[in-house]
């Protein structure tokens, strides 16, 4: 795999440290100091203003604007409009003058620069010191926060102290809608209102298209008898003060910022104001440290539950705890309208649209470490099942068809025109049900809104397959299967398979609420309008559904036809040619048997424990060496299969891409935002890789294996109401039931209960690497 | 075939009537009505003004802006911008005033209305008695022509006639540069010079995007004693008058209209300016007599070098020559810039594109009404060659990528995003040039430019395609045939055909030169860097080409996996659904064995004597019953071969859609836009289907058949020099040279000698109908 590390961060265990400015990577330091708490986000841009490059993204988890799609031609199906995450408002905005100077680090006199982000706190520090140019030498600590325990409260504290004089300093403090949308190339705000408050200013975004509204105030905290003058501009309001600085002494400016976002379009613009008020009354009776002191406190718990602890190799240590750090911060299960955009919220490359990793990649994490979050994101599906049934019509389907890329439900790729093609979110949201509830045991939700998704999913699935006049099967024509380098291709092996899965989970639903509750049963039907006949069809389907495969070799054919698609040694693929998207002509991406991300042997990692050893070695051996890995959700995958198999050389430098996938910016465009579906794919790379935990079966199973670099690694998963501690060292592997009930699990395919007294079980031979 | 005729036009030999005026098809009379000279076109809109729905459509012949291609993503080798015929001058405008009223037929009380196209002088007139709200009755009479003969002159005469009064009517006659492009809604045009003359304007338009220029001007022939007064607008220069009318009596005014384009980009302004100028005077010392006799004359020409006369079949007799007529306005070689656009001059719909129509359903009319023309259109692809040079580099390709759709030889498809997936206009190209040596002889063409083009689309082939693993043999992966119905598979049938063919004609061209000129074929391999090892490459590729067929019924696989795609009957696809792009969800179209139009049938007819008849009749009988006709270049090869077949009811049925496709609107879109390229499949229907002409093989062939319903037909090509005139009987077929030397062809497989004194052959019972 050509992809090679660009470090220049600093390697420590908890926290990320950029000594020393790096303008070069302005950008790629911008995603990776982003903060955010699920509801709001923020990148890590500059907010005393920089003329060098940068992105000012301030975003809010599904707030969405509209654009049309502008195509030549529109044939039935293309989408006309598509929404996408819009920027906000910068709410961190400020300026710093001194001496008639104004503070640009692209410009100005700066020494001594220092950035870090702690993950225990969620702290980000900058800390520099300026030299004007008449000589005054000032040094500056801008720290930020977003509240993971108030969700719409940001935190920016200025402190100030002149090493080689006294004297006045001026600053601005400001909220300003005006930043243009990157991409887009346009501003999306309006500001109809506005308000001077005590300290503070109040304002009011009205976006222009949809009319979507974002209360945002913030109240200075200053030094005593500091007076404020209000600064108005066109999307701006701002407060300019001076502070009188005393040689050697530190001043300090703490601006509490209330974001507040009306998530459902229209309604009324007084009750947003009014509300947005009430909540910056309660933050303006906060203080720094209360707030930080809660904030600690907070992640402190997600580590208490959450770590992953790694000896004997640091890179890996940083990278897994920023991956951990950064899906806590994408998500923890508290706003319901939330779901995990491809870049979360620390950019805006795909637009924050929601594809099929939520369910196939990042589920996992918050099944074992927050599954009240994955309840949400799955929760967000059924939100938009009429979106999805609406979507179905379009494509002459019946039933929930799910759009590939969406930030509200509706279809919005407006990338290529064979969306339409993508027919795997369904089959993926299924899985994401089967697996949530396996682990979760959670019925109710099954019974309620998980059976109802089911039905709707197989039903689409059964009127957009087709019987094939040669074999007799049931399969799916004319589809683009998770490997994105065959564009339209019939029986795409992994569809087919899940699809099959699909009905058969709904039809067990089915016949479990027959006797386990028909009346909800009765229910369900009656609101979907389930004929008895559909099941028939669907058992019928799933039967004979259509699973190329070489019988001699046990290597499934990723569709028909994939075997006779010429060869090519990827090797042999010049590293300058990569990305290839950008290199080679579209067309030729789709002519070879080179596999973009994994597509057979996702489905053999997705349903692992229905395949045997010697099918997934042999898939394994036929596909790997044919993934380009163009997608930064592959490495992991195989990681995990290479280390079921044995090869662990090849997991271990797997691995390391997925840890540490931006901050080493592998992809190199870590600068347009955090790969944050990736970031949840590394921890399934460690935990259901190295841990070989495997959560597909009726029995949660373990099969660790230490890698050689290690020393020991710990990790601790939340499963059926209790929390399990693992700790793998050279010799053995240890399991105790940290809070909870015992639980019965499977190690070595010996079946265990843990309690809290723990159980060692000695790493067998077979699996020393 | 679900296609209905939808007739309002009287039906007569030679003139396109509409008697009483059709307001809701006035688009479709537009088209129908348009005007051209191959160099100018117009559509047949109310030059007086016209409140009810109207496309005000003038064009001129590779005249073209350009327009930025919105796109989302942008893949290497999709097109970022298109270029597109531009709609030009409004050069007809006209305004006519009685008694403060203004003339405009969706509003005034006007009767006795009759719309006359006349096929043998190219004269459109438009006759109406206008009743003014005063009770003041005016009839009125319009007509307008495009001089055939002056490339640049356009003509408008208007007679008023007072019934009931003497008196005033005011009139104004200007040129226009206002029109918006109906597709694009935008105006692409300013006016930086405009200049009063005597009785006339002249104005420069300039467009925004590209500044190409035209220079259009017009002069009055006014009664005497008349004077004008100037009127500008933005964009509009015109003048006004007043004519004293005088009961009974015709009052007669002229506007000879100058236009005069700049078809090459950029250069000086004043050159325009001054070359336009310089043709206008010599319009000015024109008279409309003279403009029309010259005009009676070049029709009478082209009727006595390429009518077809049918008897006893009114319908068809004028559908045939509406067709020709249309074909010669379209073309007529004396333009080196021209080529066919899809809708030739008569509106905006395929952007004036060139499609492989062009060699494939057009050329073969051109070859045997008018070798200059044909050559001027393979002349077209030579001029074109260093954009189909890179258009390869683009792809990834070698050699020449000749675009799908183009203006000026660049791609300009930004319909949908695989244009780079139909390969197939190359071998249009070679076969076109193929086809036109064989029947002029011209060798000079083919080893100067022929040759270069072929050589240069062998390469782009033997690049473009690859050896099946499984077979061993050679072909094209990631391809859309003919039948855009299969969005991309591998192994299309007839590309890959086509493609041998022309490896192999390139081949036999340069072993030819090898003997015959070795000169010449040193330069041809100097110029396009020719290796030796490329000979043997082409060599191997066609002699291992893959074309798939099941060897027992004979029937080609259209591509690889053809035959498992699950089957439609498409005679169950209710009416309502067409046309199906429209109603049908774009994939949906792609997974069944229902074709859009002749892939397989089409190689078949291409190269017709190179099949056996059971072979012809097992892939006839497989495919016809799964052709949908969405082209409307479908019917006419399938009539064809239907006649070959003995499937004479049929091959009468098809043939009916082909003539009168327009006439009759059958696809329910001729107001867009005249089926341009259809016009000469109809010229095939007749000539090669019924007349059962075949020129792919060594000698010209003839079978002729009489049609039942017919009485007679007859009609004349040009061959080698020489003019063959084809008379079809109930009993006999009569062959004989009108014009030049004896020539040798085939007559229902006997060969035949055949000169001034003509020769019956009686039609073989076989033949009959």
């Amino acid at each position: 795999m050509p992809k090679v590390a660009n470090r220049y961060l600093e390697v420590d265990p908890w926290r990320i440290i950029e000594k020393s400015f790096h303008p070069e990577q302005s950008l790629v330091s911008e995603s990776i100091f982003a903060l955010a708490n699920e509801y709001l986000g923020v990148r890590g841009y500059f907010e005393e203003g920089y003329s060098g490059q940068r992105l000012v993204g301030s975003y809010c988890n599904g707030f969405y604007e509209e654009a049309p799609v502008a195509q030549a031609a529109s044939y039935k199906g293309f989408i006309h409009k598509t929404r996408f995450m819009v920027n906000t408002v910068d709410w961190l905005w400020l300026k710093i003058r001194l001496a008639g100077e104004t503070l640009d680090l692209a410009r100005s006199a700066v020494s001594d620069f220092q950035r870090v982000l702690d993950l225990r706190t969620g702290l980000l520090e900058r800390e520099f010191i300026w030299r004007a140019r008449n000589g005054q030498a000032l040094r500056i600590s801008l720290q930020r926060l977003v509240s993971m325990t108030h969700p719409h409260l940001g935190w920016q504290r200025i402190r100030l102290t002149p090493l080689n004089f006294s004297g006045p300093v001026e600053l601005e403090a400001g909220l300003d809608f005006a930043p243009v949308h990157e991409e887009k190339g346009e501003n999306f705000w309006s500001c109809p209102r506005r308000e001077l408050r005590d300290d503070g200013v109040a304002v009011l975004g009205q976006t222009i298209h949809l009319g979507r509204r974002l209360f945002a105030a913030f109240k200075l905290h200053l030094p005593p008898a500091v007076t404020t003058q209000p600064v108005e501009r066109e999307k701006y309001s701002g407060l300019g003060f001076a502070l009188q600085l005393r040689l050697g002494e530190t001043s300090t400016v703490d601006k509490a910022v209330t974001y507040f976002a009306a998530k459902e379009p229209g309604g009324d613009p007084d009750a947003v104001w009014r509300a947005g008020i009430a909540v910056a009354e309660v933050h303006s009776r906060l203080t720094f440290d209360e707030v930080f002191a809660q904030q600690q406190a907070y992640w402190a718990g997600v580590w208490e539950r959450s770590d992953i602890a790694i000896e004997g190799d640091p890179q890996n240590q940083q990278g897994i705890r920023f991956c951990i750090f950064q899906l806590y911060q994408t998500l923890r299960g508290a706003d319901p309208g939330a779901n995990i955009g491809a870049k979360g919220l620390t950019g805006e490359a795909y637009n924050g649209h929601t594809f099929w990793d939520t369910e196939t990649y990042c589920l996992p994490f918050y099944l074992f470490n927050n599954p009240a979050a994955a309840r949400s994101l799955l929760e967000f599906r059924h939100r938009t099942l009429p979106q999805a049934l609406e979507r179905a019509k379009e494509l002459d389907c019946d039933g929930a068809f799910y759009p590939i890329a969406t930030i509200d439900g509706t279809e919005s790729c407006g990338l290529w025109q064979h969306a339409s093609l993508q027919l795997q979110v369904g089959s993926a949201v299924a899985y994401g049900i089967r697996h949530y509830v396996k682990i979760s045991e959670d019925r109710e939700f099954l019974y309620r809104q998980g059976v109802e998704m089911l039905i709707q999913i197989s039903r689409c699935y059964a009127s957009r397959g087709q019987w094939s006049p040669r074999s007799g099967e049931f399969g799916f024509y004319g589809v683009m299967g998770p490997d994105e380098f065959q564009l339209m291709v019939n029986h795409n092996c992994y569809l087919n398979f899940m699809a099959r899965k699909t009905f058969e989970y709904t039809l067990a639903t089915l016949q479990t609420m027959q006797s386990a509750c028909p009346d909800r049963l009765a229910d369900v039907a009656a609101r979907t309008g389930l004929r008895p006949e559909e099941l028939a069809d669907w058992e019928a389907k799933a039967a004979r559904m259509r699973l190329p495969q070489d019988r001699e070799s046990g290597i499934y054919e990723e569709h028909d036809g994939f075997f006779d698609l010429p060869h090519l040694d990827i090797r042999e693929i010049p590293v300058t040619d990569f990305p290839l998207y950008h290199h080679w002509s579209y067309d030729r991406l789709y002519r070879y048997d080179m596999i973009k991300q994994p597509d057979v042997l996702m489905f053999i990692f997705l349903y692992n424990q229905e395949f045997s050893p010697a099918v997934k070695r042999a898939n394994y051996d036929y596909y790997e060496p044919r993934c380009i890995h163009e997608s930064s959700l592959s490495p992991s995958i195989h990681s995990i299969l290479a280390t079921e198999l044995g090869y662990h050389g090849q997991a271990f430098e797997l691995c390391r891409f997925a840890t540490r996938l931006d901050l080493d910016n592998y992809n190199r465009n870590t600068g347009q935002g955090l790969h944050t579906t990736s970031l949840a794919a590394a921890w399934m790379n460690i935990v259901y890789g190295f841990g070989g935990m495997r959560s597909d079966g009726e029995r949660l199973l373990f099969r660790p294996v230490l890698p050689r670099p290690w020393q020991a690694y710990r990790f601790r998963i939340r499963y059926r109401g209790s929390t399990i501690a693992v700790a793998v060292g050279k010799e053995n592997a240890e399991f105790q039931v940290v809070d909870g009930p015992p639980v019965r699990i499977g190690i070595y395919d010996e079946e265990y209960s843990i309690d809290a007294a723990g159980r060692t079980v000695a790493i067998p031979e077979t699996h020393r690497v």
